[in-house]
């Protein structure tokens, strides 16, 4: 028995999302929500569209339909989403803002905005009896449907085939006189082509892709330095950061290979890695707040006598965008809960000398956590080597 | 003689920026800017940095010394940038957020800040005397210095070549089965390996690069539709448009051809983009309100009767974005001015049947405008013929 294809979520999941909105709204005294953050409006729509300096909304009433609100140009891709209805402006910038002439359309005197431009919250007020502008769809987001956990689970996967191949052909493109570009060219356009020919078709409309960087030598200590022409030598280490979207939900997987036999500093490195991620899997089961997460995944680097190595936090939560709340990172407050996604990723970075990094993706259960990325349990540190 | 070669904008040209900022914020009884919007804070210090959910800040003081405040695992990365101080904060999203701790770094009482989100606008406010929400960096960024132009013309060059291979080889790639996806892969391609191979080493570290976009048959009049593994047909139009990137500087070029003899409908639609074009060149050599351009440029389409087909305004500016103000677009009343940067795309969409648009890159000069982009003026419509 095979399981069922993947497909992109369905217009029902997206109507219970828009229901459990408008319930969060009528809890908060609200008449409705003006959805303007990108990633919130794909949530709540299952629309991918093309961001730009154009707002596109979507208004959420308590009570009655879902409408978009998008510029002119829009009109058509608007009228496939499916249970909205959609009403268009002319143009950006306009005689009058669009979110102005956003917040007159909806008609409601105490309303939500989770993302609105600073300059326009007096004129918005002047509007409204009651302005609300904390983020009712991010505290939605931040819990995964099984549908939604599903797509993350497989763009792991796609994400660990990056790294497999790197494993693989590494060692020759380099041989060759191969940079950190043809590394990260060759294994991403193995994966990506994998991805496409399984998913490509029934995912068409929706965001799928991989992204990735390859890090090596001393710049790998910028966690975002440009991928460089420069080709890893014999003893460094190279860190490989993968990200991949399927049906526009994020998973990333990753690793850092040496060049060579690991000598036994680095093998304390990475051991000191593995230990952080191991310290946030268990604070993750057992539901600490993120903030407690994040420094008890930090101890074991900081116990190794790593601790100025630390650049950022151990990771944030993934889903409809690649970083996503909530962090697992200091401020954040909310307790880890089943059904939340999040990045681990320990990093120990020594400018001038070199860097290293892991990344899985990890999805909280009851008491437990489900390690989404494999490449890292499946290829134990002492196999992660690139012969030269 | 052989012209100069083209380098990234020098250290000095962000310090006349910044100083040219420091006036305008002296101008307007402020104590300095905190820079938050991406591209402001690159356009004044030359820093293209990955953009994500940490703020990243510029302090720019009336006097005293330019301040960066970055996330610590931009540390390295922000040391590099000449001519400014960096201070760093630790993590997002922080116990205090990192926007506010900002605020507090630059102790001014009467501050302006380009950039701000609507939740922290209260609070800022509690902290500063006086707060202005202007965007005094987009201000000086309508106006191109003589350097950002020439990096400009030199994009446009090669936005131009993606559409002449796309020209040369675009009827075998669709004669061998070949989609809009090849099309648009062949001929990025192969100006981007051009572009590389001109501009790549001495311009690592800046934003280089090409985008396209090819459209063929129906869905051809979504003007943000994805490109897709279609096939075009004879006798149908293909839209390409074409972005390019170098040293972070940004132009465009566009053209449809048709695969076959244009028909004389089609030629009359060919004919209303061109008299667009020159009603557009027209008015901004005259110095019309940026809106009043974008009616003069429309007037010529609707008077061939294809008023309905207009789906969005006659262009933008470009420079540092590639969408930024000022707008061709209706309540933009920013008069055309020398040294300014738009694109001009008159577009006719005919939802179900066909889409059209060719692109511009102009450039305002003193009674007169430059025409930066050279493809439409090489390869004039009748030649723009793919025969299948």
């Amino acid at each position: 028995m095979t399981a069922p294809a993947l497909a992109p979520l369905a217009p029902a999941f997206r109507a219970t999302v828009r229901d459990r909105l408008r319930a969060r709204a009528a809890a908060a005294g609200l008449d409705g929500l003006l959805v303007l953050a990108p990633g919130n409006v794909t949530y709540a729509t299952g629309w991918h569209f093309s961001v730009n300096e154009r707002p596109m909304g979507l208004w959420l009433p308590v009570e009655g339909d879902a409408q978009l609100l998008v510029p002119q140009l829009e009109l058509e891709n608007a009228l496939d989403v499916p249970g909205v209805r959609v009403t268009t402006y002319d143009e950006f910038p306009g005689e009058v803002p669009p979110v102005l002439w956003m917040i007159g359309e909806t008609g409601a005197r105490r309303l939500g905005i989770d993302a609105l431009e600073g300059r326009l919250v007096d004129n918005a007020r002047a509007r409204l009896a009651h302005l609300d502008l904390a983020d009712y769809v991010r505290h939605e987001r931040v819990v995964k449907h099984d549908a939604e956990r599903a797509l993350i689970r497989e763009a792991a996967r796609f994400a660990d085939r990056v790294l497999e191949r790197l494993l693989a052909a590494g060692a020759d493109i380099i041989h060759q006189g191969g940079t950190e570009l043809d590394l990260m060219a060759d294994a991403t356009g193995h994966a990506r082509a994998a991805l496409m020919a399984t998913h490509g078709p029934a995912f068409q409309g929706t965001k799928v892709g991989i992204t990735a960087s390859v890090h090596s030598g001393p710049r790998a200590a910028l966690p975002h330095g440009a991928v460089q022409a420069r080709q890893p030598r014999p003893g460094e280490p190279v860190i490989a950061g993968i990200g991949c979207s399927l049906g526009g939900y994020h998973a990333e997987s990753g690793a850092t290979f040496v060049c060579g036999t690991p000598t036994t500093k680095q093998r304390l490195v990475m051991r000191a890695m593995d230990e952080a991620t191991c310290a946030t899997i268990d604070a993750l089961a057992r539901g600490l707040p993120c903030a407690e997460v994040n420094t008890a995944a930090l101890a074991p680097i900081r116990a190794a006598g790593l601790g100025d190595t630390i650049r950022h936090r151990i990771g944030h939560g993934m889903g409809v965008e690649g970083h996503e709340a909530p962090w697992l990172a200091p401020g954040d407050t909310t307790p880890a809960a089943p059904g939340m996604v999040f990045s681990c990723e320990p990093g120990i970075y020594r400018p001038g000398h070199d860097g290293w990094r892991t990344i899985e993706t990890l999805i909280t259960g009851n008491g437990a956590v489900e390690v989404a990325s494999r490449f890292q349990s499946t290829h134990p540190p002492e196999t992660r080597m690139l012969f030269l």
